[in-house]
């Protein structure tokens, strides 16, 4: 049965509205305790968690990596520190004008920037680490100060968003408006979240099978909102499918490729990267891989490829990696090294266009739902 | 000034809709004369134009390449050529279902349906070049009986489309409802136009430009629709901006990175590539690249980065391409030789997040309008 639920406006738009706030916030407390500083008479510095690897380690209850108690503090003081301090103070001015204008940027986009303030990064690595210096100081992730990732992933489904960015403020969209999909870019992530008759939201690494649930009314007949990640889900994607399944409790189910890198794409939107350790609002630890699975290969006779010397290693390392700790994980993983065999989504056309979501997408949800 | 164009009915979506028509007509003509060659008692044969690299040449009318007059033959007679010709009758009987049954494939996809009629290609390179000598055989691109690409890009600007796609034929959308783009898929390019005030196209090869093209409203001060390629455009990317340029008269800008491939990302939007050079439904020979330029690096005082071997090698390849005989891109290209610099278009941030859209943009426009 499919119910439209109009959503309490208590919990309508709640995170991103006031995350605006609570970063510009932070931007500022940030410069008022430089300033603070400076008029007691002492060096200005910044004390922040450690991102070395030693301080990095994997939480079984957050079910991501996290960072320890080690800190480091940059001071004016230490004139090895002046260059990152004030590279991190213009980075944060810069971020905060961003917000204060509605303006959005990209990583690229603030090196270039820096140009313009005569603050001088040496190549862009330089200028990327600082943001991530801010992101662990500021404890919220970059695009939560409006830096976006350059890459676009796309949604599809019955969620009726308002946007909050300047123009459109209080304009509406239902997101089954384009059969293509709409992109989630900076005015999706700022989006509140009004009114939706999903129960569930179906996750996809390649286009042609994202296309095929929308031509075979997926969203309709399973009651689904259908992401589109192209590959590695972008980390703004990321961050929408945390809202969704948040806000709106929805579940989350992510199909890949049944492969080492297909596991990775759903792993890295379930329990995150080691690289984003000092950040939790990227993850979404309910989610689940749904597929393509090792043992679907043999359960449903799929087109396979032979596993090559790189996927193996990969497969070694997952096996050890904290974040597949899990049985169902590990016995994947066991199921591909045995079997040395990997294959596609598109694999089940080998059953006809409609198979896929005729026969696999039903049993493998009843199952998941069980 | 901004007038709202309603399109003649004459003109709204003749191309698309037809084209189907035509397509799934070619399709049936080539099966009937498999049949009418059995019944008359010979071999079932296909003659079409050859490929081959000896018979691919440089138009300068059409400004792109086409093939010559050689053609070859594909009989059943011969037992070497049974195979692709069985592949081949085999792929159009696909296609042909595609059509008729309104659903969409990918490269990939058609590949693994095969096995569903126990149909056998040894890998997808061998799929693939069937599905290109289907296309030779029919004279349009693949996009036309319904195998799309896997990569997507973007649209946003005042354009008032109507879906012919099964549920939603009728139902229309405006292509700025979404501030972060609307996705160029199998939906939008059989959509007919129906409505635009926008007077230009601009095509942005970065998402980051197109975000900042957005954010400043270029879509508005420059009566404008904005497409983003994410680097080299897909096909389906490339017939939209054609259908743009053609049924609604609309010039095209293209801006790129001031670098070889930017170059070349501007000019197989253009002129296309050698590997289509039997089809020319893919090319806007009228659009232009508008920047960024050799020149540009020195006029607006740009940050640069050196030109590396593989940069000088591909700039020296591209001074002898046909596609690049015209003045203004080999002087282009002996400016590059010459400052040995490249740079990207979010460079113009180091004078400020808006000044590629309030100095740059309208003087490069003016220069080329004139």
């Amino acid at each position: 049965m499919k119910v439209k639920i109009q959503l309490q406006s208590a919990r309508k738009g709640q995170s991103t509205t006031n995350l605006k706030d609570i970063v510009q916030k932070k931007l500022e407390m940030l410069g008022e305790k430089f300033c603070a500083d400076i008029d007691r008479g002492s060096f200005p510095a910044i004390r922040m968690k450690s991102r070395s690897t030693s301080n990095i380690f994997y939480s079984q209850e957050l079910r991501q990596y996290v960072l320890g108690d080690a800190t480091i503090t940059r001071s004016s003081r230490n004139i090895a520190h002046l260059r990152p301090l004030t590279q991190m103070i213009w980075t944060a001015y810069f971020v905060h004008e961003l917000i204060k204008q509605k303006k959005t940027s990209t990583l690229r986009d603030v090196y270039y920037s820096a140009q313009a303030y005569d603050i001088f990064f040496k190549d862009q690595a330089e200028s990327d680490n600082i943001i991530t210096d801010l992101e662990t100081a500021i404890g919220h992730p970059r695009e939560s100060f409006n830096v976006f990732p350059e890459e676009r992933s796309a949604v599809f489904g019955d969620l009726t968003i308002e946007y909050t960015v300047p123009g459109y403020e209080g304009r509406r969209l239902n997101l089954s408006s384009h059969p293509d999909g709409v992109m989630i870019g900076p005015a999706l992530t700022d989006a509140k979240f009004i009114e939706t008759s999903a129960d569930k939201v179906i996750v996809i690494e390649k286009g042609a099978m994202f296309t095929r649930f929308v031509e075979e009314k997926v969203y309709e007949n399973f009651n689904a909102i259908l992401i589109y990640t192209a590959g590695q889900a972008p980390r703004s994607t990321r961050y929408f499918i945390r809202r969704l399944n948040r806000e709106l409790g929805l579940p989350i189910y992510i199909f890949t490729d049944a492969d080492p890198w297909g596991m990775h794409i759903a792993m890295v939107i379930i329990s995150g990267s080691a690289n984003a350790a000092h950040l939790t609002e990227l993850t979404t630890p309910d989610a689940k891989w749904a597929g393509v699975w090792a043992s679907d290969i043999i359960d449903y006779n799929l087109p396979s490829d032979r596993l090559n010397d790189r996927d193996i290693k990969r497969l070694k390392e997952l096996k050890a990696d904290p974040r597949y700790g899990d049985s169902h994980w590990q016995r994947q993983i066991d199921i591909f090294m045995k079997i040395k065999k990997k294959c596609e989504l598109e694999a089940f056309s080998r059953y006809g266009l409609t198979h896929i979501v005729e026969k696999y997408l039903p049993e493998r949800l009843k199952e998941l739902e069980a």
